[in-house]
């Protein structure tokens, strides 16, 4: 939508995802596997649902004209079920769709849209631990002042700060892996979720999703938690990206963004070096809160489909994974890249000592804690 | 960004001014009317400025190479002016962009996109108003049941339900109003927000703008106010949405959704005919408020740039006055079209009445109410 | 604070375990625990441990004056520790909160607030389940008409709507039983997060919480992971709520809340009957996304110790878990004593039929998918 | 509700003004204004009006048996009219709350518990914006490295970023002040919100705040104007606080808080000095933003009383009031209080200008533009 933005907010491969285009090909995914579930089960021909698997190929479908015809419906399943009926001619067309309501297909597709982006998001987030390990393990012994309430207060270990992210973003692809594992289901409740979960079960087969015990039309406890976890994920990146900025600061000079020479350069000062990495993981991250927000009121919804919180949810999770995704490719570059100064951090050590930090506090237990942290990633 | 719902999330004419060109045309014009106002000022040359100002032509600038470009300084103003110096020429490119820095482009032109958006929206609102005056004065005597925590209470007049809805949209619109006048004001700070405020002026003349007292590159009023009063609007948008899909239930059947006759089909149910107006607004609406409370976490913003905080209205913004006018051209679409059954409302009222309502109870003040209200508008 | 309405938002057990009271206690507990674990680790002797535990009895301190002089530190603590070592005498005092800091005592006491408001809370929504699964169990052949966008639609099992709400509500209950037995990890880092994890183990085993890998004074996934679970239970709670106040319409007549004859009176009107729980758990719930979304902004903490986010959570959390206690013990109430009408059910589906509805669509798969949820919730 | 955390959320006099007795008082007063206004009106006897704001004292009602009895009715009004009536004895009971509903008594005391709330707010507010215009006068030429980014970009004058603090909190009061005069008006419509505007004109007399239009029962924007306009206020606090914290940090050193000794002391770091006030207007600002997210979510509200928005309400507002109250008059301490070190900036600016910085730009228009804001603030 805002395109011209999109450097900052759309990295990361969990963007085109959840475009438009990646939408439409998720639902008529969602359509293919319908039509095999409903054939594996004997409602269809073998041979409709063949047809049917053939005719969808998003690259023959119009987008434009089929969100334009979605706003008669409040959803763009209806269009795109007559586009793909006439596309499979007047003998396939009554297979097409069989027994299914819209809100099967787009809820369907959202899970799929998400499974994918999470897998995107764990890539990015693993190899994000993967270097904030490397920086805990390679400083466990370079000391630096620790800082509470922006004060300096007592020496810490670098690599003990570098450890807790890793234990934080750890932690947070912990609840991204069970949820893709475990919390994406196939919605296949057909027009009042009624519908026998036989056909669910086939389809989340066919589409490696969750089978429910229910229908879910109404009840969202897996777009409220997936939501959720999106936004600790991005919370646990905006602390690591506020550090950065910290310590980056021109009077800490204790650590800076990595990267070629054109980057984090500005219009008008052309000695600036900007922690782009670490602001563009800000600008990501202090969105989704409220986007979470939106989800979880979303879950007022009334009797067997919503009038409105249903409609509200599809932008919103598409925005929200959207921004997770580019926090997350932002916060592995910052990471993989960031360049940290041990003179400057002994130095500023030194500096603040004299100003009354008891420097006997030894830095013992960090490499403990350090170890503890390391040993529980690999679990 | 997710264009497959664009028929619910982008109707009315705000959607197009935020998307991907839009910003890349409000940019531009904020380079040509700097140029023009530098040179108004002497800082340029006059020809330099008319050069610059038939380079801005956004049509032959590469919104996807911006967008690219854009990730590597976290604004795409940067190389937005390296392909304006490129377009205008060695000789004029110094005059381009001469003296600003990236943040007063993208502030302006969030302000000139805002205006534009609000003079779409206030066309749609206004026109909901009117609808809404209109079924106020023609129904001063329908009686219909008034419902207190969605039970049967006593009495009411339609007009006056109707008469609350034009003076609450009434009330959101002369905020915005309010707004859009003052309250939309150009950044020209330069760097670090000191420049003299002689520019500031000539650029607010050139945009039709507000000139600000002083630079706000930190100090978000501006942006939170607008954001605010959309905010305000969907709420009270969302009110009247949320009495429209409770009036057209079918067991109350008091009002439906006119218009003609695909509109409201369902993939599964052949007899149905769904709110799509009421349930469009609502799906805008529920996605306001989250966007507001980013808007408001974002004004705590450093020093003289944000480091994150401001990246992150970018987007938010946009997508808010997107959904803003999506919801008030569907809520100016549901009211226009509102068709209520005034039999249908006397016939509950009577089956209500023989439960314990009063039915004494007169409709006399409803009349003077709603001359009150429709007085209150025209002011 | 708003204790005039109490009665809507802070019913249930939870409420007083986060009052100024309730933490004041929690952290008199975590001092005692601290004491007890520095003695077990041969740190201080064991008779000042028994001192300390001795003289930790919340009723000898002023709440009011630990408040008022909290105000000089942003923390409660230093007041705590100050009472408290004045309690001891001089010889014991050294002893008191012996290597700790404030963060250490207030993050530790939340988790223990935070374990046992999900012990009542969970007693409230293990009920709830149970109530729903009634209802689900005996309904299974109940026939009311399914309603999508607020429109009729097709036929559907009142026990399948109420399998669902037992389904949801038994995920969002599988949440914070994971919360509770592994979710929920003391503090013990001293000033920078440095302290060993022996001691963080001690007190872990003393209060009954986890012991963290690491400190995790600026990595708030624990808190941010208790508030997304808070968040989810009370949209299924606002859904089911919701479902209600819809059927108790004038016009739908399918259900009611029982309870005594005083409840839901009205001050004006005689006839009235409030879904007075319905309407408690929405007002409770919809209060509880924009708290999550305040925790989850407040993840964004700077170095060893945040300036302003940490702080921000006291209160936030507070309210969350009172909002969210007051949610599912209205919760409860509303499942336990729902009153049903089938023939009422009946008839608005006989009249909706006659409007067009298929009535053919039978109830086939509604006893095999409650048999399904019905299943779920016990294992 | 969390009374330990007081001292950081609760300063400043608009705490108790929305605390239980302070709802309690308003109501009350709210009672005695409609037996006057209904007498004036000749509904009821004057001797009866005066009875009724004779009993109409706080101190006499039991607030606990009121919050404990508003259970069952999801309002305290119920059972504040039946102990208001009892109280004035048989004869005068008939003339208590009449014609009015809960609504009524609520909205309105929300309304009187605002204007006072504010006017205590605008008293903060105004000593802190003259703080920062002395700030901004006294400190025209004290030059200081602009950051953006948080790096160093340019010289700036300190005066300046001090008048950009005074014209935001100019604004942001100006909005508050205008709500305060104009928008906040009583609420007088009966159960059903058709009573007859002359009541509201004469309660809105007695009380001294507006008269609507129309009952706005279901029409909620004067409390989202509200939060609004407290939401921004907190924005620029924020910020104000932001910039204080990150000038206070050691390797910075430009600003520190003054104020005693005490203040500021840490419980495990002696040398410690922490930046107490701003951390404190942080602490409340980040809980704002959530809570206005509330609000305007909870302005869809169902025909002529909602079922659950309304009643989320009247804590959020409470909450808001407090928050915004406790950050202005944290925040006015800061700025009252506010220590800066032009020696430290200068030397900052020198090493900074050392590595790349354009010292040669002056601070010509630091000046001029100051000048604007402090006259804009006269205004």
């Amino acid at each position: 939508m805002t395109g011209i933005f999109d450097g900052t907010y759309a990295r990361g491969a969990a963007a085109p995802l959840v475009a438009g285009r990646g939408w439409l090909g998720a639902m008529l995914e969602v359509e293919a596997a319908l039509a095999a579930a409903t054939a594996e089960l004997g409602e269809i021909p073998g041979e409709a649902a063949a047809a049917i698997a053939a005719a969808c190929m998003p690259e023959r479908f119009d987008l434009e004209a089929i969100a334009a015809a979605a706003a008669d419906h409040v959803t763009p399943v209806v269009p795109l079920v007559r586009e793909l009926r006439a596309a499979v001619g007047d003998a396939v067309a009554p297979y097409v769709h069989c027994g299914a309501t819209s809100q099967d297909v787009v809820d369907t597709a959202a899970m799929l849209l998400a499974r994918r982006a999470l897998e995107t998001i764990d890539a990015d987030v693993a190899a994000a631990v993967e270097a904030a390990a490397r920086l805990a393990d390679t400083n466990r012994a370079t000391a630096m002042i620790g800082r509470t309430l922006l004060q300096p207060a007592l020496p810490v270990s670098f690599g003990l700060r570098a450890a807790g992210w890793a234990a934080g973003l750890g932690g947070a692809r912990a609840d991204l892996v069970r949820i893709a594992e475990t919390g994406l289901p196939v919605q296949m409740g057909g027009p009042v979720g009624s519908r026998s979960p036989a056909l669910a079960g086939a389809v989340a087969r066919a589409l490696g999703l969750s089978a429910p015990a229910l229908p879910w039309h109404t009840i969202r406890l897996a777009p409220a938690r997936l939501a959720g976890a999106l936004g600790t994920l991005t919370g646990v990146l905006a602390k690591i990206a506020r550090d950065v900025t910290l310590l980056a600061q021109g009077e800490v000079g204790e650590a800076a963004e990595g990267g070629d020479g054109e980057r984090g350069g500005s219009t008008a000062m052309a000695h600036k070096h900007n922690p782009v990495a670490a602001v563009s993981v800000l600008a990501c991250a202090k969105r989704a809160p409220g986007l979470v927000a939106t989800m979880l009121s979303a879950m007022e919804q009334e009797h067997e489909r919503a009038a409105g919180a249903w409609q509200a949810e599809w932008g919103t999770l598409s925005e929200l994974l959207r921004l997770a995704g580019s926090a997350a490719a932002w916060g592995r570059d910052l990471l993989e890249h960031l360049v940290i100064d041990p003179d400057r951090m002994r130095l500023n050590l030194e500096r603040t000592s004299a100003a009354g930090a008891e420097q006997g506090a030894g830095l013992g237990a960090a490499s403990e804690l350090i170890d503890r942290a390391l040993a529980g990633l690999a679990r």
